[in-house]
């Protein structure tokens, strides 16, 4: 069992798979989802709008967990596309795992304040959506991502921040400038 | 202690308040918040944007927990403006009862499927922000505060929802005329 294995509490249940650039680990309606831990790689999640439109939810990468929660938790059919934007390596974790029957009461607070600090991400999330320019948003996007700029296509950046890739290079030619 | 102080774990370290009104149980840049328990009333919390601008983040009624999730777990500043749009009973619960260090692991569990649940609505809220018309969000408004139509001012449904008051107007017109 590796160090990581065992901060994770991933026996041999889980499964460590490899998935190519471009594959899906998850489309909607499926029935069975995981919670997403990523070892390699860049992933993403998104849905589809009746107009055919995509919109990014979230990227993960190499440290982040990531997953469809009522999916995984509730056992809802999934909303999420999930697909690989590098070749990845990932863990995919089981609801047992997730629910952590058998941890510690340490482990389980532990655990817990990691919950509370992705739940703290996604209320910022809604606050910069709700509230903030979209320069505001780019600068949340770097500081919560810092690796990904140079990884992650501009027309998807652009995307996640729900706006058009040519408003993006206006926001990104006036930072630069500003420096 | 009454049967709901059981379940919520709340002890005579924790203070039920009364507020009326209008009032504040909190502003933005305060150094200490707690999570809020709404045991009567309605409260919602925003924030205003840099053109002084209001956003509502979210409302709370009856049963409901809300809170700056990074004030309370983290000991940031606060972020969120929260006054009561009724005369309104709160519990508020001490950052020592959020971590919950005393707890039983069978209650632990529990808890931590609440703030999962807590957590789809927040990713069902950026979701439907993303990349769903008006009219679907508000129907997933209608699901998720089924008390407050009549309870909540139109012009801050409005608000929660990102539009102006005269398009909900028009969404409220189709929908009671497609009934």
């Amino acid at each position: 069992m590796s160090e990581l294995d065992k901060i994770l509490n991933i026996d041999k249940d889980s499964s460590t798979k490899s998935f190519k650039k471009g594959e899906f680990i998850q489309k909607p309606d499926e029935q069975k989802a995981n919670a997403i831990f990523v070892k390699k790689g860049v992933i993403r999640s998104y849905i589809i709008d009746s107009s055919g439109k995509e919109h990014i939810y979230m990227f993960a990468s190499e440290g982040w967990i990531t997953g469809d929660i009522e999916a995984v938790e509730f056992n809802e059919p999934t909303k999420l596309y999930i697909d690989c934007l590098e070749d990845s390596e990932v863990v995919l974790i089981k609801k047992d795992h997730v629910e952590e029957v058998n941890l510690s009461k340490d482990k389980m607070l532990e655990n817990m304040r990691k919950i509370w600090k992705n739940m703290a991400k996604l209320q910022n999330r809604i606050l910069l959506l709700i509230s903030s320019p979209a320069v505001d948003r780019y600068n949340n996007f770097l500081e919560t991502y810092p690796e990904l700029p140079n990884r992650v296509p501009q027309k998807m950046i652009a995307s996640y921040l729900g706006i058009t890739p040519e408003a993006l290079s206006t926001i990104r030619g006036k930072l630069a400038k500003g420096k």
